[in-house]
């Protein structure tokens, strides 16, 4: 990631979820989005709104290509919180599908939980990415939530999964760009070692240069690119902002 | 559930997790499995081992419409866990895809997190199902940790997250069979209004006869059942056990 954001010269992230539409119509708008906005992104993001319609295997390896011949990082956004042995086989499929890194859920926990996915990204040289405070209006519910700790104390959610991410050896954290403040605590914990991927910036409503500001490393940015008229154009613009602020 | 659970005179819920190979052999193998034990189960659940290698829309639809041939309701258990704008779009592709129900993390909160879940399984009559404990080693490092409650008390994740399934009106609550004493206690919060499932009775371990003596409505089982050289004399057999001790 860090070569790639080198290379292009640019920390985007670009979330490729095209709005539902029939599934060649998906294909054809993902290839193009991506295509035009190439130059201006340093990694690619997939969730389930292409999986699941065109098929691990099938449409989405068109995609993946694509993103290769373009040397692309690309992430697979699955959110893994299931058993261990559930878990390892979803990396599996993800990794041998192409993907170079996966998010996971802290809070299913370690042994026969998310170790069998580290061990997998290790063997195969992949990368995982925990959650480490989510965008949405309601991750306080969660994320947010006060822990009772293991010595008895009291600890936010997101600093006991921000240290599980040190301790990991995470390869990035995911902290919502709606909760800049969260971005600084976060990045205080886990100084230069961990990367923060920032997603929630334009249609979700958070700052760029107040996120990049407070310790985010990477943006990760979908409906504003994907929707826009001129993705390219767009995805230019916010690379360029989240430079300067960089810089 | 309930009717198909007394039409076939069971509770199990088959996990179709068949063992990772090539696609065509996976889904014959699966469809042997489905049809020896289609008169010892209630219903199926599906898993990513399945969904990824054979795509929700082309192989996994075989399968589904097996069940339906079969009067199995499905389940796919997805542990929605996103924003809320990718869980609906997550929850639309399933059930357009031919589920009834899917599974839900409660941790992502209600407000742009699971209720776009709910209100879409309410638009489309279909059902969700939260997790409240799960069944691996490490639950308890999530589910079982303390949170402290918006009155300053403490209280175990899982019995904040019993009582989100009474208030969201879940369509049923996943609890591990591997921690008969979380059945105990999550069913005492629960009544009658939310069904448990369990998970994890034969190959992680959890034990029939406490599980349902400590309130589960149905055991999911998935290993005991596909990897057994005769699975449908297997699921037979734990059909019987599980029934004499509802009786």
């Amino acid at each position: 990631m860090e070569k790639s954001s080198e290379e292009k010269g640019s920390n985007i992230v670009l979330a490729l979820d095209p709005p539902l539409d029939d599934r060649m119509q998906m294909i054809k708008k993902a290839k193009k989005i991506l295509e035009s906005t190439r130059d201006h992104i340093c990694a690619v993001k997939f969730n389930r709104h292409l999986i699941l319609p065109l098929g691990l295997f099938s449409g989405v390896q068109e995609l993946i290509r694509q993103a290769e011949e373009y040397q692309l990082p690309t992430i697979m956004d699955c959110k893994i919180n299931d058993i261990g042995n559930t878990n390892r086989i979803i990396a599996e499929h993800y990794f041998k599908g192409g993907f170079e890194a996966l998010t996971a859920n802290p809070f299913v926990g370690w042994e026969d939980g998310l170790q069998p996915v580290f061990e997998t990204a290790r063997r195969m040289s992949r990368g995982v990415i925990l959650l480490v405070y989510m965008s949405h209006r309601s991750a306080g519910e969660g994320y947010g939530r006060a822990f009772v700790t293991a010595d008895n104390e009291r600890a936010p959610a997101y600093s006991i999964f921000a240290r599980k991410a040190l301790e990991w050896k995470a390869d990035g954290a995911v902290v919502g760009a709606t909760y800049p403040e969260r971005i600084g605590e976060i990045s205080s914990i886990l100084g230069r070692n961990v990367p923060i991927y920032s997603p929630g910036v334009g249609a979700q409503g958070g700052k760029i240069s107040l996120c990049m500001k407070n310790g985010a490393r990477y943006l990760i940015v979908g409906r504003t690119i994907t929707l826009a008229q001129r993705p390219g154009r767009v995805a230019e613009k916010i690379k360029t902002q989240a430079r300067v602020r960089v810089a």
